[in-house]
C-alpha cells in the first residue's frame, strides 16, 4: 500500500513498527559504510598477480628496449597506449597513458587551462576570469569530486537536469550557444555518476555538434566506467571524438578514465584521450611538468592483461563479485519501499552506484537516521554542486564495498530509514 | 704548458695533432651519451629486491591495517612519512610522501600559489602578475628543469652568481629586501646541480633570516642530492627549516627530495617537507585533486628498506658505482686538461655531475664537437635561465649514465673538443 494512501492512524501504526525495527538495529552499534566507490578486498585480491608481473631486472624493459626503470617516455609506453587505446576508442597517437590517477589528471587540466589556456592562442581562462565570472555545466545528480575541482577553482557552476537518455540537451544547447563565459561541462556518459545512465546517442551527438559561444569550450568525458559492467546486457555508448570529428569539433573533447576500479586504486594508471593537437599541446605543457610516469607499473599492467580482451576478461570477474551486491541492495529497496511510492531509484547495467531519489525533503534526514544506526552514506547534498539538492531527494548508494552480510543489513536500515523519514513528513512530524 | 704561453706555431701544432686525434674518434661513429644525469643500468639492479617486496594480497596492508590498494590517505602513509622524515630532517607531522616525482610537486605548487596563493589570505600569484612582472630568483649556473618552470609560469628570472660556499647572499638580501615582485628562489643545496657545491652554514642561516619585501616569498629548497655522497667525507648542510623557524621565518621553506635516483626514475616515490601550517594548506588544496598516493609502491619503499638507515646503506652501493665514473672524467681533465690552463671544473663529494667552465666563448663550439663525434652533452647555456649563458663558459658533465669503457672515450672526446674549441679561440680561427 502507498504511504500517501494510508490513514493517518495506518501511517502511526506504519511509522511506530519502523521505528521499533530501527531501534533494534541501532543498539547493535553497527558500524557500516555505503558511502564510497571503493571496490571491496575480494575485487582488489583479483589484481594479485600483477603485483609479480615485474619481478625482477630483465623483465624491466619495454618492447622497444626501453628500460622502464629510468626516465622518460613523458606519455606513456607504446605498448600501454596500445593496451588502452581501444578502452578509449581512439587511436594510439590520441591517447596518454599516465600515473595515478584520472581525477588528479581532470583537475591538472584544468590548471593548466587557468594558467595557460586551451591552446592555439586562446586566452588563459585565468585571464578571462578578470571581467567575467566564468561558468561550468554540471548535470545532477552527478559526482561531487569533479563539482569539488570546479569550484575550487572558481567556476560558477550551473545545473542541468538529467534523465535517462543524459543531461538536458535543449538547455545546454540554448546555454552554450548564448554564453561565452561557460567554459565546459562535467560528463561521466557512462553508467554515470550516480544515476548510472548512459548517454543516449543522440545526447552524444548534440554535445558533439552544438554550437558554443565559447571556442575553447571543453566537454571533460570522464569515462570512468566504460568497461565497468554487471551483467550480459551492457549499455552502448558512441563514440564522442568520432562525434566531435565529423561536426569539425574534435578539439572540444577530453577524454579521461583509468584502471582504478580495475586493477587497484591509487596503484593503477589513468588515460587520456584526445585529436592528436590537443594531446600535443597537452603533452607540450607537461614537459616542464613530468620527466615521466611509473612506467614500471605501466609495464606491470601490460604484462597482467596482455591485450585489451585480457582486460574485459578481468571485469567480468569484478562484475561476478558486484553485481550480487547492486543485486542485494536493490531486492531490499523493491520489497521494502516499491510497494510503498515513497522513492525511486536506478537499476543500472554497471557501475558503481544506485541513484536513489526519496519524496522531497527526506534525503538530509534519511542520511542522518543511517548515520545515527552505523551506516555511512555519502552525504545528502553531495550529488550536486555545492552540495546543494534543491530537492534534498538524492542519495548516492554504493553498494561495492562492504561484504555482502553486512551490505543486506546496511540496506535492511537504509530502507527503514526511508520509511521512518517519509512518514515523518507525511505526517508533518 | 699553458695554452696561452705557447708561440702562434706551437699553437697551430697543438690544434693540429688535436684534431688529428679528434678525426680519428669522429670515423668511428660513436654514440655515447653524458647529457642527462641518469642512473646507469648495474645502480638499477640494486634495486630488484623492491619489485617484489610486496607480492601478495595479505603484504598490501599497512601497518594500522590500512588496505594500500584502495583509495585514501591523502598524504602518504604513516610508515613512509617514518622513513624519510629523517631525508629532510624534519618530524612527521612536516612531511608529505606523494608520487612520482619532485619535479612535478615543485611544478605542482608553483601552479598552485599561482591560482590559490601561498596560503593565510596571500594573494594568488597570478593576480598578482596583473599588475607587474613577477621575478624568481636563479642561482646560476643551476637546473634546467626548474628554470624551464619559472619560465613557463611567467616569471622574470634573475640570475645569482655562485661560489664555493653557494649563491651570493649580498645580492640576494640586497634584492628580496627591495622588491615585491619577488616571490621566489630555486636551490638545490646539496651538491648542487651542477657545480657540485653544497651550500655553507652562513648561506643556509643568511636565506632563513633574510627580510624580505614580499611576504609571500618562497625558497624551493631541491635537496634532490641529500644522500648522495660519493665518498667517505660527505659534506654537511645545515638544515634550513630549523634555520627559519629560530628566524621566525618557518613558513618560507619548502623541501623537496625524491627516491629517482635512489631506487627508480619514475617508479620512486617524492617526499615534500615544510612547517606544519604549510603542510596543512597545500593537504588542503590537495583533497580536490587527488584521493591519494600509489600507497603499494609506498609500501614497497618501506619493506625493500624498513629504516631510513637501510636507505643509506642502499646508498653506499651506488656510491660504488658512481664514484669510480666521476674518477674516469676527472682524472681524464686532470691529465689532459688541467696543464693547459683553459678551463676549471668541480671535485664534488656527491651528486649527478661535474660542473665545467671552459674559457669564456668556448662552451657552444665543444659541445657542438663533441655532438659531431657521437657524443651527446646537455647543451650549452642549459645550465642558465632561457639557455643564455652570458659567458658561453659553462658545461654540465653527467658521468653516472654510461658504462665506464664508454665514459672514458666519451671524456677523452670531450677533452679533445675543449683543447680545439680553446685552441681556435685562441688563434682566431
Amino acid at each position: 500500500m502507498e504511504l500517501k494512501a494510508m490513514s493517518k492512524s495506518e501511517l502511526e501504526g506504519f511509522y511506530k513498527q519502523a521505528c521499533e525495527e530501527y531501534d533494534g538495529y541501532k543498539a547493535k552499534g553497527l558500524a557500516l559504510n555505503m558511502a564510497r566507490g571503493k571496490p571491496s578486498a575480494e575485487q582488489l585480491d583479483l589484481t594479485e598477480g600483477m603485483l609479480t608481473a615485474v619481478s625482477t631486472n630483465a623483465e624491466c624493459y619495454a618492447e622497444d628496449g626501453t628500460d622502464c626503470r629510468n626516465y622518460g617516455i613523458g606519455d606513456g609506453l607504446p605498448e600501454a597506449k596500445k593496451l588502452f587505446a581501444p578502452m578509449l576508442g581512439v587511436s594510439e597517437d590520441e591517447i596518454m597513458v599516465l600515473g595515478n590517477s584520472s581525477l588528479t589528471i581532470m583537475y591538472d587540466n584544468i590548471a593548466k587551462f587557468m594558467v595557460f589556456g586551451t591552446g592555439n592562442g586562446a586566452e588563459p581562462w585565468s585571464i578571462q576570469a578578470r571581467d567575467k565570472k566564468l561558468k561550468w555545466l554540471c548535470p545532477v545528480p552527478g559526482y561531487d569530486r569533479h563539482f569539488l575541482i570546479t569550484e575550487k577553482f572558481g567556476f560558477e557552476m550551473v545545473n542541468i537536469p538529467t534523465d535517462e537518455n543524459g543531461p538536458d540537451m535543449d538547455m545546454i544547447e540554448k546555454l552554450v550557444a548564448e554564453d561565452d563565459s561557460i567554459k565546459g561541462i562535467w560528463c561521466v556518459p557512462m553508467y554515470a555518476n550516480p544515476t548510472g545512465v548512459t548517454y543516449s546517442d543522440e545526447v552524444v551527438k548534440r554535445l558533439a555538434a552544438m554550437k558554443t559561444a565559447a571556442k575553447d569550450f571543453r566537454i571533460f568525458w570522464d569515462n570512468a566506467y566504460c568497461i565497468h559492467h554487471l551483467n550480459d546486457t551492457p549499455d552502448k555508448l558512441l563514440n564522442i571524438l568520432d562525434e566531435a570529428k565529423k561536426a569539425g569539433n574534435e578539439e572540444r573533447v577530453l577524454m579521461f578514465a583509468s584502471t582504478s576500479k580495475v586493477t587497484y586504486p591509487g596503484a593503477g594508471v589513468a588515460v587520456m584521450g584526445a585529436a592528436k593537437a590537443n594531446i600535443d599541446y597537452i603533452r607540450s605543457l607537461m614537459t616542464v611538468q613530468s620527466i615521466g610516469p611509473d612506467k614500471i607499473n605501466q609495464l606491470r599492467h601490460v604484462k597482467f592483461f596482455k591485450d585489451f580482451e585480457g582486460v574485459t576478461e578481468h571485469m567480468k570477474k569484478h562484475a561476478a563479485l558486484v553485481a550480487p551486491r547492486f543485486a542485494a541492495v536493490l531486492d531490499e529497496l523493491d520489497r521494502e519501499i516499491a510497494p510503498l511510492g515513497i522513492a525511486k531509484w536506478t537499476k543500472p547495467n554497471g557501475g558503481y552506484f544506485i541513484s536513489f531519489n526519496a519524496m522531497s525533503g527526506c534525503a538530509k534526514r534519511i542520511c542522518q537516521l543511517c548515520k545515527e544506526a552505523g551506516v555511512v552514506l555519502t552525504g545528502a547534498g553531495a550529488t550536486f554542486p555545492y552540495g546543494k539538492d534543491p530537492e534534498d531527494s538524492n542519495i548516492r548508494i554504493a553498494p561495492t564495498y562492504p561484504p555482502i552480510d553486512e551490505l543486506k543489513t546496511a540496506a535492511r536500515i537504509f530502507a527503514l530509514a526511508t520509511k521512518i523519514a517519509c512518514a515523518e513528513k507525511l505526517l508533518g512530524k
